[in-house]
């Protein structure tokens, strides 16, 4: 391990610096969906405002992702209204609660779900298109322009029995899986209106602080030239997570170094995490991650079962796709297979993100049991009773919802999940910096470390764990605590 | 959650301070397991010492514990050797490096096994008494004085696989579960021949930094007055670990609040490590802990499988029990059942540690399974599939050890082992301030922090899950590591 690369980055003193090149209010690092948010918010606010970006171009893992965004409560987004569906802040609360466990920032979550009908309000007067529509399949995301979907575990157990489920992943108007290009488009058309300095190839090195520990610019290196930036306000560190830095995920979340591609931008090194650990910030939740295996679409492989190394069922298949990989990974043993039939297997080679190798096929139940090396009855037992149980249109094991609850009849075919053996299993990181709903980051004794704030995956928001994740809580997060952090910069004084 | 319970210690500026009301080379806070080591270490080496206990007496935790030391490598400490067995610096580097999985330190494993034989030696020369016998029952402390046994999953599938199995949990030559109090009155003997000033009743506040941020002394409570104490050399924490800290288990271990009971002396708060902290040591692995089942003796539960709430195995049986829990709480679902016949059930009420109540009995599986409230079949096909393979002397499952397969016969009787429903899970805590193997306490920058050293389970020692735990691995890390970090504290100039 370069533990150069996992070292919390020091501060520089400001009574060091003889002279700033650059004087605003308000630094931004990185400008992905939290960075474009927090720029926005702080200059409406009334901030002279510097963003700086470390690529050529803006973007970050917001404009490489769906950019699906997990909105909602109160009633119901115009869309949600639109499509039917009455969502509740308490059921909201309730869900978002549950998927992070023990580990739920109660005082986030409320602020996330209570400003989250403006939020969406607030996308939508930047230029953001939602189209009042629902996109009705089980899917990762949607490749029409339609915007609402479940995007998460909402009508799985054990969620469905928690909060009342109700679709809040919202996809942009837009076909294809391009909504976060045009998300980032329209971000940035946003920050160019407001005359917002945005500085690529400009790498931020370090934080510095006045005499007293308060965060008041940053060093930059830009054009081969160091360069020092006064932020007379506050610097806001939307630098993205840490999964692209090797060292750091061994160090601090070895248990996702089994999965297959980290999901991020080259910018994900940790930067940001370790430019606020550097100036006294507490780094939490920093084991938790992300792990996919995007088995849908085709949503009929749904109607098929994971079975690990023992032949048995491990979670009810109607869940989110990373609650799978989240389970996958506290499977004792070294095999993962998804179990289909021919027919569920469908449009799999086409449709299918997932890359996995068939591991077996099966005239016979039997034959597939054989060919992937279980033992007589060790695979069948468990088709058998899962058919039984199918077609009593029960799943007593783990409660798989009706609606996906179908005997799996022969020809079968067996597809290799396993982590480490081929199947596109994406991670990406949980834990950052630990802030206040505001964005404030906070010390390991729970003190606001004065001009600092830090918003998308260098805080650690709203989704905490991967066995709880849903798809569009990043975006989501990453926008709205984007958006809170620049509020809260441009409003110190 | 009271925040103050899990803040960091601010350290106090040795330069605030008019006169100091003692001076020592060595301050060693704690005076259990790591403690003691550390004092007559650094006793031996020639320093100053002096013990800081908040109890009224000696013993910390592990006068509480049953003692057992895990020690071998290197051809076999003395009782190995009588025993018959001869073990391996690199078996046992390898079954620890398994245990700890991706967590493990390689450097703090490396050194613990090649010094481990001369542990066993030093321990011999303070006193310590090893009967040159082996306990050959499978069990989680030995009741009789014999010696050498198996302590963790050596014997079990996969750690089998990975390294030659040898018995190295080091029994104490006394009577009962009575290791702990002997072993503290042995080395209370050691460190009272040396003349070391023990103090009890003692609260160590706070560390105290020099102006170059060295460790220099500890500000204590006694006798209700506070005072301050120069250390010369150095300050060795030896505190223990914060399983009985509420609010820093909530906030760094939420995991763990399912079990049942913590392990521990009521001065386990995490102060050592809260600490190191406010001097600027990094907690690493805080969210790991040791959870156990101990659910033998009697041995013949071994017999027995687990079942999850669906009803499926989850582990081999013959796992160290430490493991089982582990996996128990890895399970989705909300019921974990130990599943024995009537026969192997035996002396169970008189013998075990336990305490889980009979979930249920019957004469027929099918009764025993209509009774746990499963579905027709849902218990009878694993009970049918673990009964044909036992028959046929395999697990192809879990590879539980042929030793402990036998066919379940009616009249069976299920065990309640779900966490939180009144059986005794213990549970302590196995992440701590990051330290060299010398016991110098790391900055998250990976610098030493000068002045100050950490053992037992105020540092992050050798185990490092719960899943790889090993008995004696906890006595044994602690008395070890604090050796060391005394002998490195007094090396100081």
């Amino acid at each position: 391990m370069n533990s150069d690369k996992t070292k919390p980055t020091k501060p520089i003193k400001a009574d060091s610096i003889d002279s700033w090149d650059f004087e605003t209010d308000v630094v931004v690092v990185g400008y992905g969906g939290a960075g474009s948010c927090a720029a926005i918010e702080a200059a409406d606010a009334g901030a002279e405002v510097m963003i700086l970006e470390l690529a050529s171009d803006k973007g970050g893992s917001t404009a490489l992702s769906s950019a699906e965004i997990y909105m909602g409560g109160d009633g119901g987004t115009r869309v949600q209204k639109a499509a039917g569906w009455e969502d509740s802040n308490q059921s909201m609360i309730d869900y978002l609660t549950a998927c992070a466990g023990p580990q739920a920032d109660a005082a986030k979550i409320k602020a996330y779900v209570e400003g989250s009908r403006d939020h969406f309000n607030w996308l939508v007067e930047q230029g953001v298109p939602f189209k009042d529509t629902e996109y009705k399949e089980r899917a990762i995301l949607a490749m029409t322009d339609d915007c609402l979907l479940f995007t998460g575990s909402e009508k799985a157990w054990p969620f469905r029995d928690i909060a009342k489920p109700c679709p809040r992943g919202h996809n942009l108007e837009i076909e294809g899986d391009n909504g976060g290009p045009l998300f980032m488009k329209i971000m940035g058309e946003a920050v160019e209106r407001r005359k917002i300095d945005a500085r690529y190839d400009c790498r931020a090195l370090t934080l510095i602080q006045d005499a007293q520990g308060a965060v008041c610019g940053m060093r930059i290196r830009e054009d081969m030239q160091e360069k020092n930036v006064r932020a007379r306000r506050g610097v806001v560190l939307c630098a993205g997570g840490f999964v692209m830095n090797e060292a750091m995920v061994k160090k601090y979340a070895p248990g996702l170094q089994k999965c297959s591609v980290p999901i991020g931008n080259p910018g994900d090194m940790g930067a940001g995490i370790l430019m606020g650990m550097g100036v006294g910030g507490a780094a939490i939740n920093m084991d938790e991650g992300f792990v996919s295996i995007p088995y849908y679409p085709p949503a009929s492989l749904t109607f098929g079962i994971f079975v690990n190394a023992q032949g048995q069922r491990f979670i009810n298949e109607d869940a989110y796709h990373g609650r799978i990989g989240a389970y996958a990974l506290k499977q004792l043993g070294d095999r993962i297979f998804l179990i289909t039939t021919v027919e569920d297997y469908g449009n799999y080679e086409q449709e299918s993100y997932l890359g996995a190798e068939v591991a077996g096929t099966g005239e016979t139940v039997e034959e597939l049991e054989q060919e992937l090396g279980f033992k007589a009855g060790q695979l069948s037992q468990t088709i058998a009773a899962y058919n039984r149980h199918a077609d009593a249109g029960e799943d007593p094991l783990f409660h798989k919802s009706e609606e996906w609850l179908k005997a799996l009849q022969p020809p079968l075919v067996a597809l290799d999940c396993t982590p480490g053996r081929g199947a596109f299993l994406p991670y990406f990181t949980l834990g950052g910096l630990d802030t206040l709903p505001s964005g404030e980051v906070l010390t390991p004794e729970g003190e606001v470390i004065v001009g600092l704030y830090a918003a998308g995956r260098t805080a650690c928001g709203v989704p905490r764990r991967g066995e709880g994740y849903s798809s569009g809580t990043s975006v989501g997060d990453a926008t709205f605590s984007g958006r809170m952090a620049g509020k809260a910069a441009a409003a110190r004084t």
